[in-house]
């Protein structure tokens, strides 16, 4: 009897794996290893969260929950985005989804046609643009500009990118890796232009909250109108420590709830009904958290730039937003060795630019979310690479 | 300023709304409802796998976790496949998914591209051929043959409806709605068949365990050798009455293992951490939980069938496996519309058959796990409309 090789499909064969994890698979929880290579904090969810989900547990919240979440989880959104965009917003907007990144697959089925191209701010973590990939769209990276490790977005390139088959442009800001926060006035310029096009913004809004210079980082969904072509991604895992949670959320125009109800239906049916039940708790009781994680965060991020700005092979300024350190590395031009060079010999996990995309070459990335002590070890340990 | 109107992919605009949430909506928790619509147990998940979890939030287990899930799953499922199956699995042929649904996504985006198609047993449950039109593919629905209320598969209508971009076949096997199980040899003959033209089998087996004359149904995966272009799908939501949790697993060549972790990254990152803790302590120690389970549901089976055997208007024979008792109703020629009558007249929830495609038109789903009591009040509710 005859058997074919088991196969996928070419495009899903291609697909890159991340580099990230190429760096950290099988080291994760080594011995002696500081591990800064991956976006989460050191900290574990907040206990007033993990209590949230067990009094669930017991209260048998462990059958099907709606499509769009459990209604006390969409008010709370409802009640966060009010509170931190000061405007008014329709419940209708919003469906919970299974993580960020969850949310950005649901975005890019119900938009990407096969032969559709999306424009994407680049350097970028690599997932997204993955997705836009398995559904067969084309991927149009449009590269922030780096001048002393600063980054800037030049909009006439952005612009210039799109063509007739645009369909949506995909801006995470603030973002990672660089740490780029997007201003007023080039939001404003972006959202003139897609609307007048018709062309849609998803914008991953995850490190809205974790800015160091403001309460929180420019936003479309700030000016957008209910019916604009905006697709707004957020989630817990960065902002109330939730990474393992896997629990996000969309606010989106009146029109999509339904769609999104049916993607949601289709892809996994909803989150876990208990989780949703924890997300109504850092939402409800979370604020003075996140303030308190902010400026954790910041205290962590000076520690790195501390060191970072004395390293001789070093090109960098400190960001004002998420948390992650992202630095050009002079005379270093493959990343990803480098970054098994510094996991294998100094014991530090980090990021190799290229899992940002060919623009990320030369640079690492570092994330500065766990403790001064680990951060302080690290960059003694970074050092004699860095600095010579 | 120009704007134009939020609009989705026509496919997605066009991809049919669940017609069992059309009958639920606006009505789960409604007062004096007895709710037969889904597919889902009206017990709580067992409390060794809530406390399990529970311990697990404690335990700090609210990080990231590996892309195909977490070791003490994966070797858990692996002991749990080995002691159902009575052969060896490699480790490598495990993924972890967030619910059999997203199990499902993954299979397809895994082998479906634009103008494949898919033979599907029909009828079923909808959201598996929802998944293939997302992608891009052509759903061919093969239909089972119902003969006084039993159903049955002919074999050469399967074999007849494939062509050279016939891509997979979807088969259900205990099946959602019809409760119909494949036999030993048409499982042999199918998989011979599907082999020689080198056409992959997802095998949906949620149902495996819920059979009341043996001890599991006939698995592909029970004769399949590794490199069987075969993926079997499971969950934990029906056999450890864990729906709300978002938990199953993907058995597949090994050859697979890197696409679908790959493909897990891109979806969701891997379900809840602490999710996955609560189904290590399901397979370990949920036998005697499964056993237990299934002597209620035969007592309820029967319960059921005792009523609808003697209304006048309906044609049944009871299933030996899962835990629906979908059956036709003489003069019936709108499911949808008798069962909101049904809803709203008699207080008692049931999926139109239609939900389960053009087949199902004619029919009935009604879920019996649920309550004996609230099983007996719903059957008197339903004998003015269903014996006369």
């Amino acid at each position: 009897m005859s058997r074919m090789p088991a196969q996928v499909r070419d495009l899903i064969r291609d697909l890159p794996d991340s580099k990230i994890r190429e760096v950290s698979m099988n080291s994760i929880g080594k011995e002696g290893m500081i591990a800064l290579w991956f976006g989460e904090s050191d900290e574990e969810t907040p206990s007033f969260v993990r209590e949230a989900a067990k009094a669930a547990i017991d209260a048998g919240e462990t059958f099907y929950a709606p499509n769009s979440g459990i209604e006390p989880l969409r008010v709370e959104i409802k009640a966060y985005m009010e509170r931190v965009y000061r405007r008014d917003f329709d419940l209708n907007r919003f469906t919970v989804t299974a993580s960020g990144m969850n949310a950005i697959m649901l975005s890019f089925q119900a938009l990407v046609d096969p032969g559709d191209n999306v424009l994407v701010v680049s350097p970028v973590w690599p997932n997204c643009s993955e997705t836009i990939r398995i559904m067969g769209g084309e991927i149009r990276p449009v590269g922030l500009d780096e001048t002393d490790g600063a980054w800037s977005l030049d909009l006439q390139k952005l612009f210039d990118a799109a063509d007739g088959r645009t369909r949506a442009i995909f801006v995470n800001s603030p973002g990672n890796p660089t740490g780029w926060m997007m201003s007023e006035d080039q939001r404003d310029a972006i959202m003139a232009w897609a609307r007048e096009k018709g062309i849609w913004i998803i914008a991953d809004d995850v490190y809205a909250r974790l800015v160091y210079d403001r309460h929180h980082a420019p936003a479309f969904i700030e000016i957008a109108e209910p019916e604009d072509r905006l697709i707004s991604i957020n989630s817990f895992s960065k902002s109330w420590s939730m990474t393992g949670w896997r629990l996000g959320w969309i606010t989106a125009p009146p029109a999509l709830e339904t769609q999104l109800g049916k993607l949601n239906e289709y892809n996994i049916a909803g989150p876990t009904t208990f989780v949703q039940h924890g997300g109504v708790a850092a939402l409800r009781d979370g604020d003075p958290y996140i303030d308190g994680l902010v400026e954790r965060l910041r205290r962590r991020r000076d520690l790195v730039t501390q060191s970072l700005s004395r390293f001789s092979r070093v090109r960098y300024t400190q960001p004002d937003a998420a948390f992650y350190a992202f630095f050009a590395v002079e005379g270093m031009d493959d990343s990803l060795k480098f970054a098994l060079k510094l996991r294998d010999e100094a014991g530090v996990g980090i990021a190799p630019g290229i899992a940002f995309g060919p623009q990320g070459e030369g640079y690492l990335r570092l994330c500065f979310a766990s403790s001064e002590q680990a951060l302080s070890e690290a960059m003694e340990r970074l050092r004699p690479y860095l600095d010579k």
